[in-house]
């Protein structure tokens, strides 16, 4: 890993881990379903959405109170997705990052509660930031909402879901990406824009950038359930195969969806570079997507 | 039923109504999950929480125009409550208000992403409220994430699984309802003072007041699955009895839970009487809840 990016992460995670930890243990709640919702939240995730949010901030060299939290709020509503996902009735995973999935651990009912409870108080972190402005809370609050919900990542996941058992084109499989995964990972990337009060045209290329660097995140899902390891990804390798998914090494060949990878990569670059010839972080974050083996 | 509180309701209920399948229709999703979502918040509710916030409109001598789309963002996160209780994994229920439950239609999958898309949409569409000041739509969605999450709802929820295998107490019981279903009505009636501007006292009064007629509700709950039918509930009566289930009857009797319930929904009106001795519709409303059977 760039050195760089090496000191941005070594900088940010651990404070980012805090500040989940924080928020949790902060809720006024039964123990088993605090304890629920810690032991997914603090299950060793890559934390690539609040990364993603501070790298932007860094690009466009501000800074913001708010950040981390903002960070924990987007954090929490992937792992209650990772945790509705990875149920039988769902994917039905038993193990994720390398443990025990929420259900394995705590049992059906109370992985869904824990799930419910997570999607909600990330609505109400948002509401209580100490350093936003009002009109700037609701709109991320409204993006937020369009961006997890059924407009976006939940609607991802039924059409995922949906395409189970048919083949698609390359366009629909994007369709879904650009929802299931996709849209999240645009909000963190919107958000770091509003936090350090962007304005129109910057707004749009980071969105750009954002879109692009989803869907090279999902390519490069797709080629590690084939490439990786069971113990290097931390679950089931080999398992889209298996099931007969629609995945874009399947659609695209395995050089087809490398090279499609690098094309969306280079896509996002480009529209960094209408804001700035200096990417740096940003871009180093791309790089790390593309190499990283889990 | 009395002749104002029909009155009332037929004026309202047409137009709740109508709110949520505008505000379902509108959202673009694929259309199993729109589907699903429309099957059970239009599956024939009460609309209780809806009623209470313009009841209490009414009682402080007030209109609003986003009256009706926060109710609906409330019917919203009750109904995903309900299509998740309802799942195998918690209560296991077949049947709701005479209708199959959302899983036994649409499969457990699009069931649990129907309750996420719900309870994810409610909060978008409270930051989206057009007539409502940005400061009070954010004390909303404070409010609404604590009364539906972790410490409100699905705290209470957690808790009555934790006491199914014990005796608990009369207060262990009150505490768990004052959450399960206590929280979402208070914040029901809470979202009315604040679109009717309400201060600090009127406020406190009608907050006590909301806690006493949830409890009031919750022991209703409880006699009816003593003394309803299967029939009249549309869903199985006698169940509570048959799985030893912690009740207001099982703890205090049935004379006894009859009397408590009288004594909250006392409790309740004379804190209106400290606001208005003209308690009108919210008294209506509080006796139909004492004599429904349903």
């Amino acid at each position: 890993m760039n050195m760089n990016l090496k000191n941005f992460m070594n900088g940010h995670l651990p404070l980012i881990e805090k500040e989940l930890e924080f928020q949790i243990q902060s809720i006024s709640a039964p123990q088993p379903l605090k304890e629920s919702m810690l032991y997914s939240v603090l299950a060793g995730g890559k934390r690539i959405r609040p990364l993603f949010l501070l790298a932007v901030l860094d690009f466009l060299n501000e800074q913001h109170k708010d950040a981390y939290t903002i960070g924990a709020a987007i954090e929490m509503i992937h792992t209650y997705s990772l945790i509705h996902d990875d149920l039988p009735s769902m994917d039905n995973d038993d193990y994720r990052r390398g443990k025990l999935t929420n259900h394995k651990v705590y049992g059906e009912a109370l992985a869904i509660l824990a799930g419910d409870a997570l999607l909600t108080y990330s609505f109400g972190m948002i509401s209580r930031l100490p350093n936003l402005n009002s009109d700037s809370k609701l709109d991320l609050i409204q993006a937020f909402s369009q961006a997890s919900g059924a407009e976006g990542m939940v609607g991802g996941q039924v059409l995922d879901m949906e395409s189970e058992r048919k083949k698609i084109s390359v366009t629909e499989l994007e369709f879904i990406h650009k929802n299931k995964t996709g849209a999240l990972l645009e909000f963190s990337i919107y958000a770091g824009a509003i936090l350090a009060n962007a304005t129109g045209e910057k707004v749009d290329a980071l969105k750009n950038y954002a879109r692009h660097i989803g869907i090279a995140f999902q390519i490069q899902d797709d080629i590690l359930d084939i490439e990786g390891t069971s113990e290097t990804l931390g679950k089931t390798a080999g398992k889209d195969v298996a099931s007969d998914k629609n995945t874009y090494p399947a659609l695209l060949t395995l050089q087809g969806a490398k090279d499609k990878k690098e094309w969306h990569i280079n896509q996002a670059l480009s529209s960094l570079r209408t804001i700035n010839e200096e990417s740096g972080i940003l871009d180093e974050l791309a790089a790390y997507i593309i190499n990283r083996s889990n």
